[in-house]
């Protein structure tokens, strides 16, 4: 049996599992690894290696690239989705082949956005904080029921169906909104005929859009003024869907009941990073992030076992079919 | 029209617009209450009264229910189910009428044990804790969806089956276990045969049994050791349900992956408290409440405005049947 050498980068302490069970898997398979990211230094490390597989938010370089080039390696695999990073250009000059994961589990964001809702309406933040330093007493932090709300979603797609699904089994009345009508959606009665009329039915409204041009700060001023009072703002999605300052506004005013932000305009560079003795970066999503109503993640909606499992899973599985001379699953186009 | 009389006491703010708007809706009733509770001194508040409603943990002592009586006041309705704080015997030799609320939102209860579960499972209460103080780096604190667990319920009654519904939206896989089983859920195929099976199976384990001789202390260091590594134990039923200290072994050592707990075994004259500024009175819970694997709260599971709406409601109604010579919904047997 011919064996193919993989070699990956950047395996954090939570991969490992997942990534020694798929080796036991595949006998056939000399699978090496690091916790470092893929840089020119380390991209020796690599050597003999058939293919590599990687997750960073750090650049794939033209050096890099060439580097990897030079031992023979051109077929990448990403754990994740993003393709941003890397310099498409070289890569096409050096004749790579390159694979993402689009979709590794929608439910990992969905539950999130879910339990963050769930957690606004029932003001967990502030009952927490007052059994933290002893108040045991529950008046006046009253919860509403999930049931009790019309939550709206803004695009039905993968993780919006998801999501919609958890709320039903609250008990909540579920409208959606989406550019692109689902039939099996549309016989069920989902769908209302425009974001005006979601926003002025929605107790709580869910953005499950991608960031394109016509998306972008789609929540502001003019928009929330549409909403009902005391609506509950969830954005699992991405951080240029929303007016951060316009949300802040309306959370003064009281218009809206609470925030639930995992993703934000100017998150590169402050997320995923620890601040802890430093100076906080931003000094608005710090007041986000210490507001009662408000619930702040630094985009772990995707961070569960399950997605990460297939993160790791179908990067190899790629990976192994690119060095084998077979059509992987997911190849990014370039 | 003869006009009917109630007086309500102990209302707190939360619970006067729907005491309010049950007046707009009953012309025929004068309706008069006060924040202040039911004592020997303010039972003269409700002079002129044909009944009245009420809520507390203090006492109906024999001298109250006395001055009552003394007003021409027979008739009671309390806004909550428990009737072990009224001196029965008195009551019965006054010739009084009771009603209580028995149901008034099992999905208050069984939504919070959802919320707190999804949260266990999720750390949320790890990565708050970071963002809190600027952490805002991912690893190591990874989710396990919901989907992926095995739900193992005990006590298939009100409130234990929308916690089903609700983990089932999730995705969750659902067990049972009930003495009495209910035809419905038997045909769909829920219940496992004895506790020992549930425990067997179950990544997630939440009680809603009632607090009975069979079932005080039914998690104990036996049953425990029944369970699954990294199970999830919910206890927002009653304290007695469940050793506090074999829990706490259990979590020590990390055979229990978390513990959500809304009821403990000595609660009463606990929660409903505010003590800061004062020495914590019990240590045990303190431990608790500071563990990031354990979610405390003070019994507040019952508090949506949903369930308050239907407690002053339900309560109100009671009472003016009682006061216009007609049955109430809900009569106390004693
Ligand atoms: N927080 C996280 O960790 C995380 C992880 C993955 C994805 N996401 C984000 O979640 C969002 C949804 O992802 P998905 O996988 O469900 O995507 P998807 O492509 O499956 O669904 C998107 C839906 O939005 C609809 N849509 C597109 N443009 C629209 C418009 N202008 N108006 C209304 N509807 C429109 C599409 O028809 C589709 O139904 C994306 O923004 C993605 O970036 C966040
Ligand atoms: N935390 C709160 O705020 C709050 C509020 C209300 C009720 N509760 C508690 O929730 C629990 C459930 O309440 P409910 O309204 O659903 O009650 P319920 O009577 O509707 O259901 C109880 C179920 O337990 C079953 N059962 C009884 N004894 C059993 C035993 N020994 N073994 C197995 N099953 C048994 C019954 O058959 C029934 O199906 C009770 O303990 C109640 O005190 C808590």
């Amino acid at each position: 049996m011919l064996m193919s050498k993989i070699f990956a980068y950047g395996i954090r302490q939570d991969e490992e599992p997942f990534l020694k069970k798929w080796a036991g898997q595949h006998p056939e398979v000399t699978l090496d690894y690091t916790d470092q990211l893929l840089t020119p230094a380390t991209a020796k490390l690599a050597a003999g290696a058939d293919g590599v597989v990687v997750y960073q938010q750090l650049d794939y370089t033209p050096e890099v690239l060439q580097a990897l080039a030079d031992l023979g390696i051109t077929k990448m695999s990403l754990r994740n989705v993003g393709i941003d990073n890397i310099a498409l250009d070289k890569a096409k000059e050096l004749d790579f082949t390159i694979t993402n994961v689009p979709v590794y589990s929608p439910n990992a964001i969905a539950e999130h956005a879910a339990i963050q809702t769930a957690r606004i309406l029932r003001q967990t933040k502030v009952m927490d904080e007052k059994v933290a330093k002893g108040d045991l007493r529950w008046a006046p932090t009253i919860g509403r029921e999930v049931r009790d709300q019309t939550v709206g979603i803004i695009g039905a797609g993968h993780i919006g169906q998801v999501y919609m699904k958890i709320m039903e089994g609250f008990g909540a009345k579920v409208i959606a909104y989406d550019l692109r009508k689902k039939p099996f959606l549309e016989e069920q009665g989902y769908y209302v005929d425009s974001l005006d009329d979601l926003y002025a039915q929605a107790d709580v409204i869910s953005l499950h859009v991608p960031a394109i041009k016509e998306t972008t700060n789609m929540i502001n001023d003019e928009t929330i003024a549409k909403m009902k009072d005391d609506a509950v703002l969830v954005n699992v999605s991405r951080g240029a869907l929303v007016d951060t300052d316009a949300v802040i506004r309306a959370l003064d005013s009281g218009k809206l009941y609470g925030f639930v932000l995992d993703t934000y305009e100017d998150e590169v560079g402050i997320f995923n990073q620890d601040w802890t003795g430093a100076e906080f970066p931003d000094a608005r999503l710090n007041d986000l992030i210490h507001r009662p109503n408000v619930l702040v993640t630094p985009h772990t909606a995707f961070y569960t076992t399950h997605a990460v499992r297939n993160m790791v899973d179908k990067a190899l599985d790629n990976n192994l079919a690119m060095v084998t001379g077979k059509q992987p699953a997911t190849p990014v186009e370039f």
